[in-house]
């Protein structure tokens, strides 16, 4: 067993290329290149003695905070180092003999699950010619067939950026009844009204919302997620079993304040709009590209030509200080997609400047 | 199952007390009270942008740190978010079959330890009559006669103040067989040359140190402790099994200063020791106490009149703000102990004041 991959390590590429950190246009990562909410890190840096002090073990304020952003009851609330703790979590309680995974998708749900010791995995594989949208009847089917107890997706779903809307995740769950375990780390750079499942939770129990604050916060660095549970006996277990002070009182009290900070929130929302528009307009001119639609803050592009695959783009564009995401290792993608995400205007420029050339356009 | 208690919660006593949590003086929680490294703080304060990447997966910078700081091989460190991370991955990796404690403790050893299945505790008991000073040949001898496989004690011990010194320590690990697994959250406040056991760990690899940052670095916030082997497989495994980013970033970057803030570290330790003495001194004057000579920033009193015990005691001087440690659900301590920490001058010139006034000295 070794330690799941992720993304670029900057510390690792900067060392590799000697780069400044600083300069590397991390492309790769997904996080949001505006930064943190302004007002949290000012709150942060004022009250920064606070380090001094152990966190409320039941983070009370924390919680109050992300209830009103999500706008469900405080009791509903789970706290976690980032995803990874709250997808195990649900994982362990489920012990599903059956679970599914939707992919392409984020290596971590696979990688859990394997963790179990008698977990049948099942995959429900999106089309790259339906644009890798769902097909809600086609899913309910496959769930129904395989009599799957856990079924695992992510909406925008990484690296597809295809979504699913509340009424067909209303429909897997009254259609099905297996338990749904909804990744939604990018549903806020997309209309949360229309694409969130956070309001189902209370209709339903056996769906669990799972949100980190790394890409639309831009705060990977506190180590904080949360999940949005109904099930009491759930919500109990994962309570009596998670580690005390678990979350370190920066990421509290960022916390406390980014989810309030409505003005950060629209900001950002609004820039990185425009931005993926920006972005898919020109990508969308070089023919050698197909580029898929995107609801999250990030575009799956596939090299269609296959005059040169995306290890070959990696390395011309990371002599240039640019890391995007080659997507090779992302089961049903092959060596011709590539994940870029959305950084700021110049940054974007840049990068479609150098595919352009790249591509000999 | 609930979970393991602590110290106290100052966000509940501020609450039930109705005080404002910076008006509480805190006796209770064993934090060192001049606050963490001015150094480290401006350091995160003037980097805290760095909140938006993630840490490095592999720590270097935090890591190097404490190799310099305890003079270590880096590649022996392990990381902690806190010491029960530390505490239970030890355990868990020993699996004893018969543990020993050495009482009284901190409660998270024996509760870490009822998590194995299959694990009989037993118990070697300092004897107040002996200042809870470690009889070295009775322990030995303790640990030999009942095969014991893991020996877990803290040095300085938490709650007597009682101390192993490098000697005794080498002759326990030279003379048994078993794992000795020594807290060392307080060793800072005493004399690390005399005291720690960190330097014997490159020669017993069956010795695993623990170190906490919340006590004498005054960073409970944050979230790190370490721990120091040269058991390479243990080693190997705790790294695997551990969270990726389970570090966040704050406590890295605080890390990689403060370990190497000299004038900090002399400085805690300088006038910690001063108001030590002071605090010892002055309840050496009040006749209904007993004080036990204490090498932490702690010290155990016993009411030995036993006119009040420490309940009482607790709620006259929760009443003036003042939060103390009672002892009575300490195995082997009963109710007539209770633990006071060194805080500033002048609080500790109030609980003098105010402990004087209750034994009506």
């Amino acid at each position: 067993m070794t330690k799941n991959k992720h993304g670029a390590n900057l510390f690792e590429l900067a060392k590799k290329y000697n780069f400044n950190m600083e300069n590397i246009m991390d492309f790769s990562s997904n996080i949001n290149p505006f930064g943190a909410s302004p007002k949290a890190l000012e709150y942060v840096c004022s009250h920064i003695e606070n380090v001094s002090i152990y966190p409320d073990p039941e983070y009370k304020n924390l919680i109050n905070s992300i209830s009103l952003y999500c706008q469900v009851p405080a009791e509903n609330i789970l706290l976690g180092t980032g995803a990874t703790g709250l997808i195990s979590g649900f994982i362990n309680y489920i012990k599903p003999k059956n679970a599914m995974i939707i992919l392409p998708a984020y290596s971590e749900y696979e990688y859990e699950l394997n963790k179990l010791k008698s977990c049948n995995i099942f995959f429900h594989c999106l089309k790259k010619e339906n644009d890798f949208r769902i097909d809600i009847k086609k899913l309910i089917d496959d769930v129904n067939k395989n009599n799957i107890e856990l079924l695992i997706m992510c909406s925008p779903n990484n690296p597809t950026g295809s979504v699913s809307d509340i009424l067909c995740t209303s429909q897997l769950l009254s259609k099905t009844s297996c338990h749904v375990m909804i990744d939604e780390t990018y549903v806020e750079f997309t209309d949360i009204k229309k694409y969130s499942s956070i309001s189902l939770s209370h209709k339903y129990p056996k769906l669990f919302v799972i949100r980190s604050t790394s890409k639309f916060f831009a705060v990977p660095g506190i180590r904080l997620g949360y999940g949005i549970s109904s099930n009491k006996d759930f919500l109990k277990q994962y309570s009596l079993n998670s580690e005390l002070w678990q979350i370190n009182i920066i990421a509290s009290m960022m916390g406390e304040v980014m989810f309030t900070d409505t003005g950060f929130i629209n900001n950002t929302y609004n820039k990185i709009s425009y931005e993926r528009k920006y972005l898919i307009d020109s990508l969308s001119h070089i023919a050698q590209l197909k580029i898929y639609p995107s609801y999250g803050n990030f575009i799956l592009c596939e090299i269609t030509s296959k005059k040169l695959n995306s290890a070959e783009v990696y390395e011309k564009l990371i002599s240039k200080a640019a890391a995007i995401r080659n997507c090779s290792s992302f089961k049903t993608l092959d060596e011709y997609f590539f994940r870029i995400c959305v950084l700021k205007h110049e940054q974007n420029e840049f990068l479609i400047k150098n595919l352009k050339l790249i591509f000999d356009e």
